[in-house]
């Protein structure tokens, strides 16, 4: 060997070995998986979009578990719709060509969720009905390419998605109602693995390489444990191998008794709440209709939440360390509806104010007041130190507001977010504080709905 | 003769003279409809839904027009959705099985419409398309009876409008666009009547016999004059023997050049808004949805009026001695959808607090302020006289507000409307009224979209 | 009266008798209308191409009968079928835009037709279910060119006949089952006639002028008189002053009672075949289904006549003086299924052979044999007198058959259609002729089904 | 051990080396496989039905390669079938809930396949489109329970048959056009199996065990080899350890270059009729309907098979050692057609009279006559040895027939299937037989298209 060649392999061997160092792998287990540290862009995001489409927003009744509660739990209100308007013998799988998607725009929708004030946006790239929205190859005529849309709707959505600088991330169900593989499966005691290895498994490569989804929210493990489903190995390739490995973030819902203990974020349960914070990072998945996460014909405004009730859930929740994964449910012809709208824009025009107390902040040490009832707190760093964010649900009824939680300083300073000039305040008799809030006209109100005191200069 | 005989021809004679002397009949001409006073309900109510539901809301695209603007304007957008979405030879009728209303629940309808502070309905008995909502004895197999929901759609909503104590009205388009009778009568230069006499009249006369409705609100001319249509005689037999005869108000869309000329109410045009006092009672027929009566499935929310701009046409309206019908169109499948449903309700909730300056007022010598813009004005019989209601569109920006329209007495009093207490005012320099506005805190408002100050004891 | 004058009147009568010999007019009672000649292409003609076609060919079930059937009589087996196969709301006039057509070839049809061997082709222009097949102008929507073929089937068919040199009639119902103005009609005792005016008579008219069809084929009086459906005021036009006056014909359906009394051809009772020689030219409508006139999809071939029971009830139709109209029934996507272009070809294969036999024969003195089976005469004008023809059923089972009708002569001379040579006979014992028949291989057999002797030299 | 349980012993090892002995087991390879003798029932049996019919029944045009021509090859056609009467952005799976077998009857189909003459069936359980006709746990959404039908149309014919004493099989396609697993395997040159292993065998395999077929007439091998299939794999178990081991017949279509070279009997081409004796048992599958396989609802009469044609076919078949597959395409609706069922009917009315000249019987040394044309043989085992069979399509002009091939002896005897008595007979000049014909007349012949001469004491 030349001592040119010799340099070379010097230079060769660091090299590897800063790669090695740089570079953490995974192995297919909890405790490996686990270690992996979530990346940054999840924590800051706060709010998504999250999209329940799929052939049950054809019959748009009762809710996304149409089929399973059709056939298998036999909802009396599901089989009297069925009776009176379809013939005896119209199947599930019939609905299909009638999902049209003709008024789909990926790009309004996109628009709309940025407007909205997401960071990201989930799609459901297969509910437990098994359709794709994608044209899956293992999903032979049950994809919306091959029947009903004839479009890519997975495809179509990410590109818009990103055009609008949103994050994509896709949901998963990993078992499928019906699908007799996974019944003989299930028959089986799970031991057995036809579904996983021909099914759920490609489609989740498949998807991940195809779409290079940053989020991938999976669901439904069907009462089956995480090493039926080898969700172990499946999230070692993606955080090791995968197109996404640097920044996606997953769920929790990878198998029986795995949620809320292992796998990225935690969503532990639907429309998941805690009011307090929590030690691993949380998502609170919810929905704007009370009731569904698809979409529903007849669902009368009462069924919808109001903004107060979003923003108060979305509050408390950001103040707990939570995201909110707001749902939304189009339409089988692809609108999302005005008063879903509205609600996105209603968000939207409230986080144009106050994105300030939510984006990039993290838990105060206190989550809401002590003193005073509907106020939650939230931090950020600031030049100084922190700045804390008071967002209070309910305008006080009187001139003045006492915070317990808030230990003054000399150089305290409390501002209205959207509102010019400071507040006056004094410290409470026994600490905290004590904010005089100015009369201020109804029009000169920076938003209607939760407003965001913002507390420099304290000291805890 | 006997004299027993003689005194029953007497009281007989009284009898027939007393009948005589209050009933007044009318003659089948302008000059003598036009003398028929507007029964006085209408005056009051201020407030009417009007509903656009038929075939049209099947497509649900572009607008109730959709069948003339696809066959007969040609409207690009239309041709290109049908290329998109149907065979070639799909027609406009073909759409009729698709109209199924299975959600229709007209309970709840008139129960929304109550909640909306409405007096009145007015639903769409049959639209230019020709398809009667009712099972109508002259439009076999094109009428919701007889193919599409196989129900009376007209008739069940009549009933459930009545249990919630609102008058029911029906709207009847003459005209029908692509009626051959119609077509053929019109290349006849209206000599002939073969349309008016086997089908519009035989139909109006029908309707009013079997639903009784309160409104009689006619539209579609045609361009045929009021001669070709027999209005004249319909009328008067409206007002003389029908069983509606002393309730019932109708519009004046009864001929060509007859609007806002002749009949009952004036309507001018669609979305009439004169913007000053009206001699002749008049209605604003207008829409939620800027753009259709009919409901548009890819509507998006900024098509929708917002509850400002819905107050602003009312108000204004009413300032100038119209009724508003307000109108929204219905889903093919039965639901009026949560956004209308979020403007009724919007509009009912205003009501409720400020339903005392509309209902059963009447205007007053201004109709809006001589120097405070945006500020109109009602006036009510009081015990004392008259009660003059300022309604502002927007909250005054300074602590003081100038109207120049009322003359202040040493009587005058000045209160908002859901607020307790009165405001001080002094008389403005050179008249008028200056108003001090107490600071009222945000959750003290009596509403959030326009405010009414109550004046009693003004001498104008 | 001057004598100028006097010419002027001389020119005129004789003007008027000159047309009374041209001209005969008839009058609107039966006893002139009766009198009119049958045109003689009728009698000639002897077989002609019924067609059911409408709305009722789309469920192809039961029979063209179907709505009434499942409406009126509630047929259980309708009822089951309607319950296993559609929505509980389906309707019948839902069924209409499935009436697609599209494969309709109106060239294909009539070349067909001409291949059977018919002179002439009736189509139902409208059957009792009222759906028109052209695009009438007094059946808004319910008809072929508004709805589902969006095609006028009538014109397209009689332009591709007329092209073949075929005769076109057209059927027309005049009572329509469920149309309300004619059942209000009839609630009225047939009192009044607003069906008959706004509907009956004016497509009754509007077909004659608009497709001149050369037979009038009336059905459905639905209980009424003639005098209620203006039977003889149409007729008296039809006869007078249209455009098909001299050489239409037109059945005997004209109103209750009148069937097999008044009008032109008699049809008396579907699939009419009395079996003895009538005194009024007559018609008999049968069908190749023999339970159904529109297309059944699940009628099994023993539900079609063999040929040899359509050539049977044939000539026995054609030896008794009437003639036969055979029905087809078309498939709602405009074909006309193999089974029955096979019999239409074997009709017209025997006619190929037999056809002078057939066409332009009037009955024979004898309308079947005294002594033989099976046997049935028709004559025709020869050169020397009259041709007469014994039509066998059944091939002879011995080497000779014995015919009682015809006289011989020594000039008598014996053949057999479709075979050359002649056959030796004798006189028969009592009268009559005894007819040796050759032993004729399978192969020289001139036909299948129903062999011709042609008897020239027959003295009765 | 005792001495009884010695005896046992021995008594025990003997039946099984007997069973050993008894049970030959096939290695899977082609010259183990294809050393099994054909179970004797099939070559027996003579006439089989084929029956195709699946999602492309529904459009019923073209063929049912419908899918493949419209998409792959873009046949104008199609493409044009397509623009006309659907919208843009239909797909072929949107077809099948059309497919709805509402009058499908699988005990009437058995009845005319009985009544046909017929001794086995065969369905097609999955065609090239992939659509399962049975609830395969393997094509979940993508059979005929799933959507359409909503039934098991496999296991219901099945039952049907067998109660009709028929032999039941299905043919099964291993490749599907369109599949992506498929299509990706292809894309590898076949080197991955994921399409064969997770739906081809697996299917194969549901389908044998749960359905017992006694014929696996397998298709479509998607030009890839044998061993992409593991063809010789499932025949080993096939035969050794599938339920129809010891009565299953197979064909020949299991791979790229296999058919006609190894398997069962050999099909070779569609329409497979060579003309000549085959050293292979073989069979010819084909349709009545020329042009396809499938029902095409615009099929004229002309497409059709005539039942002279039919006749040909099969006799030429039989004698040259082949069975016939005839097949039938029932309608969507799951009627097999009028036209169909007529020549399902004159088969057996054929093989009612001639069926002895056909069923069991095998090759004779001549397949067709050396002097006559349209003269073909078979023979069949008798008491005395041989019977020979002459069958005539040709009723012969003369009345003497001369066959070259039979060789006479004194005993030979001569006479007709279906008619009383013996034909007088001489031999021939240079050897053969002189048959005299007597004259049969019209009434007295056994049948109308295709007549057999048994000949008993032939030498050769």
């Amino acid at each position: 060997m030349s001592k040119f060649c010799k340099i070379f392999r010097i230079i060769f061997v660091v090299h590897l070995l800063t790669d090695v160092s740089l570079t953490v792998r995974y192995d297919p287990n909890w405790k490996s998986l686990d270690s992996r540290p979530l990346p940054d862009w999840y924590d800051d995001a706060k709010l998504g979009i999250f999209i329940h489409w799929g052939v049950f927003s054809v019959p748009s009744f009762s809710s996304e578990w149409f089929w399973y509660d059709w056939k298998q739990r036999g909802l009396p209100g599901i089989i009297d719709f069925m009776q009176k308007n379809y013939p005896p013998d119209f199947t599930y799988p019939d609905f299909a060509p009638e999902f049209k998607a003709e008024f789909y725009s990926p790009i309004e929708w996109a628009s709309l969720f940025k407007q909205a004030g997401a960071k990201y946006v989930v799609l459901t790239s297969k509910h437990h009905e098994g359709f794709t929205n994608w044209p899956s190859k293992y999903s032979f005529n049950w994809n919306a390419n091959d029947t009903g849309p004839n479009r890519d709707l997975v495809g179509d959505l990410a590109d818009a998605v990103r055009d609008y600088s949103l994050k994509f991330g896709l949901y998963h169900s990993m078992f499928e109602w019906f699908n007799p593989l996974y019944k003989s499966d299930a028959a089986n005691g799970f031991k057995t693995q036809n579904f996983v290895k021909s099914k759920t498994m490609p489609e989740l490569y498949e998807i991940v390489q195809k779409y290079k989804p940053e989020v991938v929210w999976s669901d439904g493990d069907g009462d089956a444990p995480a090493e039926y489903w080898t969700s172990q190995e499946f999230l070692a390739w993606l955080y090791n191998d995968s197109p996404v490995k640097d920044t996606v973030v997953v769920n929790d819902r990878w198998g029986k008794n795995i949620s809320c203990h292992h796998g990225g974020f935690f969503t532990c349960a639907d429309r998941y709440n805690p009011g307090k914070l929590q030690t691993h990072k949380w998502e609170n998945a919810m929905t704007i209709d009370h009731y569904s996460w698809g979409y529903r014909r007849n669902a009368p405004l009462s069924n919808y939440l109001t903004i107060e009730e979003l923003l108060k859930t979305f509050i408390t929740t950001v103040s707990c360390g939570g995201n909110m994964l707001m749902n939304v449910g189009p339409t089988s012809y692809g609108r999302i509806v005005p008063i879903m709208e509205e609600r996105l824009k209603q968000m939207g025009e409230w986080l144009g104010v106050n994105g300030e107390a939510i984006y990039g902040t993290r838990p105060w040490s206190h989550q809401n007041d002590t003193v005073s009832k509907d106020v939650w707190y939230t931090k950020k760093k600031s030049a100084t130190g922190y700045t804390v964010y008071a967002i209070l649900l309910q305008w006080p009824k009187a001139g003045t507001l006492t915070l317990g939680a808030p230990q003054t300083t000399t150089a305290t300073v409390v501002s209205l977010l959207g509102y010019q000039g400071n507040f006056n305040w004094s410290k409470g008799p026994i600490g905290g504080i004590e904010i005089k809030f100015p009369l201020i006209g109804w029009n000169m109100m920076p938003c209607k709905w939760a407003w965001v005191l913002k507390l420099d200069g304290i000291s805890n």
